[in-house]
């Protein structure tokens, strides 16, 4: 399948180099629908607080296919089948794992189009994809949506080990420079095996997953949920919401027109036709800054100032606690709000607020990993430990948040 | 001069941690026209071809200030003078050598603001910010336009071994990925010495600075000058142009305001007022990719493909050769061009163009390199070096291109 | 102090370059006591499993002292106060932590010299030192030997967050090629203060302190306590008890005369005379090395057949358990050895034996790590983590193992 | 093949993993021979200059079997055909390139064994493990002595860009530190292909080869020929010449019986006898290092001081030239040094002597590197490239240095 003019191989600072391993990967990249992730951030605002990372989904969907190279090949060597078919699909399935994400990744997922997860949204573009490419990403898609008959394959796809984690944390890790963040990606997929179709830890990997998991929990606390990125995401939210509200008063905003029509009608799963995807697709990054850059010379107090306040990186002010934010603290700030600039309780909302954050290191219910022991006993990892702090951390823990402005908006 | 709660670290993926010195660095760094170098890629449209090259002017500066510091920490320990005015003068300079870049920095300088280089426009917003900062930085401004007496102060900001090279090197090889293009910026600070007021290397560091230009050879041909990047910076000259064209005759097109008011007046050094300095420190790369997203569904044949043409990564052909571009080569692809879109000379001379690309690995005329033998001696590194490449190497190469469309626009 | 010719930079793999600050200094390094460092590796034989484990103590000696101008620098730079003679000390006292390491680091210590730690040494040949650097290092000592009134500066030399660890960890994960133990060692120190006199972590980096310790945890079971590094340790240990008990039976052993000397005299804690430490300072890994080449074809079997087993890498079985080893397990391998091989009892215990190791991963009783928060109180990083697996982490964990022979010894 | 407990991977600092791939190549590693190497250093005494440089034979020989790997794979990725068992023979002829080395490698080659190379030795091994194995090797050795029909193969164990240099160029510059000699071996392979069964680099490669020469021309001034590691050498030969003359003039020497063999025999090619290789065999660093440190306090003036100056790293001082060391300067240094210690003419000529050094950073006679270009067309790489500064390049630089005592010996 190789013609030589689709070769191609793609330089990474994180693992030398990535290699297109047929002709339709290579169309597939090259699509309209997959170059546009080089216009969106793989981590949002973080870069307020980490300026070296504005590394993007498309370089991570990169990434990530990169590794389900590794793995078919890790599996392969420790005898485990996978046809070229399933490979190919595999590498498909994680190539497009994000294609579905709107501008900002996370961060305005639901403030664009409600109530739909970009998972969702991805399996719509490759089902559109599909059609294109005439059937051959039925595997895919199958694979994707977990409707294969060999459950590793999804796994592989999304789990607590999947390639998705193992290159995100990895190369967010690696742009934020936070090093202590660096999980050892390719060390935990050389463990990698295979035991009745499910994916299984070889012993000797265990504090590497351990390492992994507390590796993850950093990077929550520390890079994701750090709160100056917190706050920022907020505000983001928060000025998407104000523009709906003043769009639906009548306001005409300047806007580009794939952001005007999301601003104009309410999509939500139901509403996402064909010709909305359309839309969808043009929709990056760009378009958000750049309204933001128009609107806060907007007359409208809210809208104003919440652009200002992400553009010129003068946020506000956050207050992380272990315990539930009381009511009159709250009050009590938005009461001056009100007063210092007489605005009314709604819009004052807009500058106070309160929030939860919540992490689980190791979600024991819902994604068990599991350890395989050179005996051939497979056993989940609590019980496979030498200790019992990966029980400990199998709970969640929540904080709660107030943000609040500083003296002077 | 260090207020607590203005002491800030940054982590930097290549250095570990950046650090604030002070409290008016600090404040220089919240400004909003130094924030907005964070909305300006340092590698315009080569993330077309690498696709971690997604680094900003932003962090740029930051890493020129971190390796200022090394080299004034380095000279101090080898008994060279710098009093803390000095210092605090040259970490100035070196941050805020960029801050007149415009959107997509050097792709794009001189189709904005005509005849007029980044450097001069660095200048005005030092001056505007010296006015704002008390005159702290009148200093900072001598140094950098050469005016200060001690001539290795202006070296370190900018000479072919200086703090601007030193991390745009290390920086753009790191993001990119071209490992092979890594310049050892710390071995070469190390080897710094200052004699007569003028920088030298160190005799043992020879080696270092002979691998140091051939690296910047690489990182020409290879990166900066790599044929997709080329002409994805060619083209986007040409939007810029053609944009100037159809406002010249009425046209009216969507752009952020900032976009428009160059877009219709010829502005020019001497045009270049505080007002539309003011108007110039709200454009960054948004300002031009959301036009673009809006331009491609103009009206305009050549408006509309030219953005498309980079947008979805369908860049014309380019062929680089050693001997200037025939007439009649470039006649054919013309005159092709024009019969089969039924389209204008000037129109079709958008897609169809010549130039020619230039580099000289080391300038001996103009910016020569001085060694320090243990003897005391000085020579320019050429004499001293054990061979006559580096002669050779300042000869300049010069290599020719031509652009055209595929089969298909 | 600084003499021209004695200031000198060391490459590094692990930090760039490592500054030797004075004369003094410079001077140490040189010494022969020191150079004997050289010669001895950081970990053992782990290099056995670890095939880019060669490090020496020197390295780390010297990375030591590099981490600790760091924490200096952090430290002053907050404005907590470090004179030059203390900031001298801090790194005398650092650089020379380790210079009564024998052979083979920690695998043969109590082996050559009896009930006498490695610390125990250091003091005696830092007295050496003191007296031929006319009394130079008097404060160096007094720190190193927690006498000091400023506690934080032997914490900075011996405590759960030490430079000491800070290096090795990074520096052993560094060159076994164990990435997930890698430790963010300059990040730590940035997070570094003092309170009171005591070493504190700021609030922030509660994180990566946590990170910390888990890469420690791995770092022990995963390669300190690697069950091949183990074992050959164990073996290495048994070669000089036999070694020394067939030279109390009148056996001659070839051996260099330095290691003869320990060999034939019972050197403890209170023989370590002058003279005897001046043959100890003669002594290192080859001594070992080339002794075990020679008594290879030596007639006795016990001795034979363990040097053999370390020199051509074939090495006993071993088990790790949980639970205790049972003794008729022990008794039957022991008993097969016996009647295979027509040996002692006692000679086949050379071959069969039990033991346990234990890790803990955090010694919240004895060495406490504080956390400082914004608000200036100071917690004890159990009660101020927001999780309490590190409550649980510092429980220790033990190991139980059983070597003995392969099918053929 | 793949018998499941002989699969292996290692650990690798530069790599991160390297997979054993079969159970002979498994065996190999593990026979005592290759073990050996475990106790050879890579880069002699280089280590008393760049502390990091510990790395063996061993481990280079595991990191260019590793990248022998790649290359097939890169390779047949091209459509090149590599049978598996030219893929084997490639793999075992690459690991065992350098298994013919003597203690501190090319430091003393000739020094021990007279007028054969360590190529030659290792044809020697080769041939007693194809013995062993049962002529499994046949192939590997007819492919490592250039008897093979497809030339490209031998060109991957040995010529200007085959797989040792691609693995030791990168090691030495990672393990001493000197970041600058960096090289992209992996890039490097990506861009090799096969023409008429020659090895040829594509077109875009072309500056990555420029660079890795001369970053080569860099490791070699600046590291393998730096002033310190050459004196230290001349030493050591010295050493063992001084020993040589000692034993034959009747003096019994401590030393390793391995050792002891050939200081007291002549042995050369003809005398290389199946049991001289068993008793090469046994020798390694330690045998030298261990007689140095015993003969530092031998009676012989000359053996004596040439020990301890190495071993308290006190070595003569060295000045290095562009042109031939005059005959007076030379006499007056020995006369000095006789007049002083009162010693013959031939035993001062141990302390004083001349020598010359060279270095071609491009082979272009013996061994061409070949661009092959898009258009399928073949140049060698002078002609090939836009600059001339290679063939400057391709001229040998030679340089003369002459060794004396410091003041004091």
């Amino acid at each position: 399948m190789n013609t030589q003019n689709k070769l191609k191989i793609f330089n990474d600072p994180i693992y030398g180099f990535i290699t297109i391993p047929n002709a339709l990967i290579f169309d597939l990249i090259e699509h309209r629908y997959f170059q546009r992730l080089r216009r969106i951030t793989q981590m949002g605002l973080s870069y307020l607080v980490y300026p070296g990372a504005h590394h993007t989904r498309f370089h991570h969907a990169l990434g990530c296919m990169h590794l389900m190279q590794k793995a078919v090949r890790i599996l392969r060597f420790k005898g485990v089948k996978v046809s070229e078919d399933e490979e190919n699909a595999l590498l498909i399935a994680i190539l497009l794992h994000d294609i579905g994400h709107g501008p900002f990744s996370h961060a305005m997922e639901h403030s664009i189009v409600k109530g739909i997860s970009h998972e969702e949204i991805s399996v719509f573009f490759m089902e559109l994809l599909n059609e294109e490419f005439n059937g051959n990403l039925t595997l895919a898609i199958k694979i994707f949506k977990g409707e294969y008959h060999r459950k590793f394959m999804y796994q592989l796809i999304s789990s607590q080990l999947d390639m998705d984690r193992a290159d995100y944390l990895k190369r967010d890790s690696f742009y934020t420079g936070v090093a202590e963040g660096n999980v050892n990606s390719e060390r935990l997929i050389t463990m990698m095996n295979v035991v009745d179709d499910e994916l299984v830890i070889e012993e000797k990997g265990i504090y590497a997953v351990e390492q992994f998991l507390t590796a993850r929990r950093l990077m929550y606390w520390q890079v994701y949920l750090h709160k100056t990125s917190l706050v920022a995401e907020q505000l983001l939210i928060r000025v998407l919401k104000r523009a709906n509200e003043l769009t639906e008063m009548g306001e005409d905003l300047f806007a580009s027109k794939a952001l005007l029509y999301f601003l104009n009608k309410e999509v939500d799963k139901v509403a996402l036709s064909k010709q909305s995807l359309q839309v969808f697709s043009r929709l990056d990054d760009n378009d958000i800054i750049s309204a933001l850059k128009e609107w806060c010379y907007h007359k409208d107090f809210v809208l104003r100032n919440l652009c200002k306040m992400i553009l010129d990186r003068e946020l506000l002010k956050v207050k992380i606690k272990t315990k539930k934010i009381k009511e009159d603290n709250y009050e009590k700030h938005l009461e001056k709000l009100i007063a210092t600039y007489e605005i009314s309780r709604n819009e004052a909302a807009y500058f106070v607020f309160t929030g939860e954050i919540t992490n689980q290191a190791y979600q024991r219910k819902t994604q068990r990993i599991n350890i395989l022991f050179k005996t051939g006993k497979v056993s989940e990892i609590v019980k496979a430990s030498d200790h019992l702090h990966l029980k400990v951390l199998s709970k969640p823990v929540t904080k709660y948040y107030i943000c609040y402005p500083k003296e002077k908006l």
